[in-house]
């Protein structure tokens, strides 16, 4: 390290000791409304109320997931937050709590993680009030990692499943097609230096110019609380849009053996058809509804459900990449 | 890549889709018996029965936590699955279900993370009949990084927390103490090269020397059910241990505002008392009795409660560094 702190206050994770580091994280974290004993001991106590609970992982790694010099350390809590948020309420659960395994990197400052901690605090104050952080693992790695996992109450409602759509149903959608991934596009093509390396001065022009798809990608802000919605107005299925929407109908179209026919009219307002079609982390709720059903706000209806397999585009076969694999589209090589 | 996989089948994470991964690591899950929804939909969906569960994470990462010199896949699985299922039986709960984020480097082997999954699958038969893995997340990343969460049923009995110890209580252990710190001990002096590396040709050598011990470090088989029969004998306060029996005597002597005083008789067997006093990863259950308990097995009285605080042994301040911080004593240069 070539600089020296100004006091015996740590600084670096590589300066402080698990508990000072702790000692300056939990005081961040919101107590959660069901959590009977929250952070500090071998495991978390949940209070449940209903007879089933929902529980649901998700990653960010540097490198595929993020990059430091797009994101503030707020703004990667948010987004991990509401990842997992939207699982659980995709599922129609309520969330009650979040555990984080964190692996920062040894040179990682100690007020980058408290703005970590400030950003998943905000976000469930946003999109799941009562849901707070009640546990956690804390250690050092080469590459930075954050694993959170999230459970939430069913309340004594069923699940909604990808399983349950059927033949006639209205396929409905609560929240963006596209505005993701445009912000992304916008950080691929004008984040970046010239060398196409991610840069910090490149991407404060770019958030000035584009603030609100910046943002989309950065801190998304699903309607995602629509999910309790949805699953009281009888919804048959429901997922959020983490890979694409097309993407992700394709798999409640082969969980639930029928086809999902995507209207193009309704995405007639979308500056780019193909990005809303095929866009992904909007974390949108798509589900489908009885075609009786009065959709519960904001959900607007897309498409139908059909007889057949795979996913339609006003009623012939959508052909071509349906969304996003971070597998086959990361490039390791940009850090 | 330097090397063409003889068929079309995958061969390394980098070659394969997701979905591709995950067909071939599915179905080495074994069914979760308290899931009503196991992997493959947003969320598992788990059925509770008392109206309390427990939630804990802990990560693996190579480098601080393992190095694949030392572990085999399966090795590496089951004692992921051992360090959560410990913090589990540690709140006197039952596990009832895991979820694994783990994120692999592209040119790991797939068959290496289905032995992984198997050893997952090995811990839960042998340590938690009818938990399994009910979730997970994939992703590659530049460092191997397991994060699993755990989660058990209370049963409707109380947690048994670090806080409850009180004066005059039993101390009681269950299962060993430094033996995994020995191995571990074995590893780093005599499974590493001329210079110090992790060297799986030493490791052999050294596992054909030394099966148990070795085996204590990286397959650890600690007795961790009984950590319900310590709830349900009244067990005042329990953790396991796996930074070290006095560091972790330390925090419930904190919690609970009293002192552990440690009887160094009890460790008379053990062929090294600092080892035993100070090692780590034995995950063990540590607990205390209200002094009239009759212990369940195999827990074995190994001191008493006593006003003030801190970690005493025979009477006496224990000094010096009490266990292991993976903070400070990791090096990183050893990969």
């Amino acid at each position: 390290m070539s600089e020296t702190p100004a006091s015996s206050v740590p600084r670096r994770v590589r300066d402080a000791s698990e508990a000072e580091i702790l000692d300056r994280l939990l005081p961040r974290y919101a107590a959660a409304r069901g959590a009977e004993v929250g952070p500090g001991d071998d495991a978390a106590v949940m209070i449940q109320l209903g007879d089933r609970y929902v529980v649901t992982t998700d990653m960010m790694i540097h490198g595929p997931d993020f990059r430091w010099a797009w994101h503030t350390p707020f703004e990667l809590g948010w987004k991990a937050a509401v990842t997992n948020l939207a699982d659980v309420y995709a599922m129609g659960a309520r969330p009650t709590g979040l555990v984080i395994a964190l692996a920062a990197t040894a040179d990682t400052e100690l007020t980058a993680l408290e703005e970590l901690a400030d950003g998943l605090t905000a976000a469930c104050a946003r999109l799941a009030p009562g849901c707070a952080v009640v546990g956690g693992d804390l250690s050092v790695s080469d590459t930075f990692t954050i694993a959170i996992t999230a459970f939430g109450d069913l309340e004594d409602r069923a699940p909604v499943l990808r399983s349950g759509a059927r033949v006639g149903d209205v396929i409905a959608l609560a929240g963006d097609a596209g505005r993701a991934a445009h912000g992304l596009d916008l950080l691929f093509a004008e984040g970046v230096d010239a060398a196409g390396v991610p840069n910090a001065d490149a991407t404060a022009a770019l958030r000035a110019r584009e603030p609100e798809l910046v943002a989309a990608q950065l801190t998304p802000n699903p309607p995602i609380p629509a999910g309790i919605d949805a699953a009281l107005a009888g919804a048959t299925s429901m997922m959020d849009v983490s890979d694409g929407l097309a993407l992700d109908a394709s798999r409640i179209a082969r969980a639930s053996s029928v086809a999902l026919d995507l209207d193009t009219a309704a995405f007639a307002a979308e500056p780019n058809l193909e990005r809303a079609l095929r866009g992904g982390e909007d974390h949108a709720l798509l589900a489908t509804f009885p075609a009786t059903s009065t959709l519960p706000e904001p959900f607007r209806a897309i498409g139908v459900v059909r007889a057949g397999a795979g996913v339609l585009r006003d009623g012939a076969p959508l052909t071509g990449k349906l969304g996003w694999d971070p597998y086959t589209a990361w490039d390791g090589q940009l850090g």
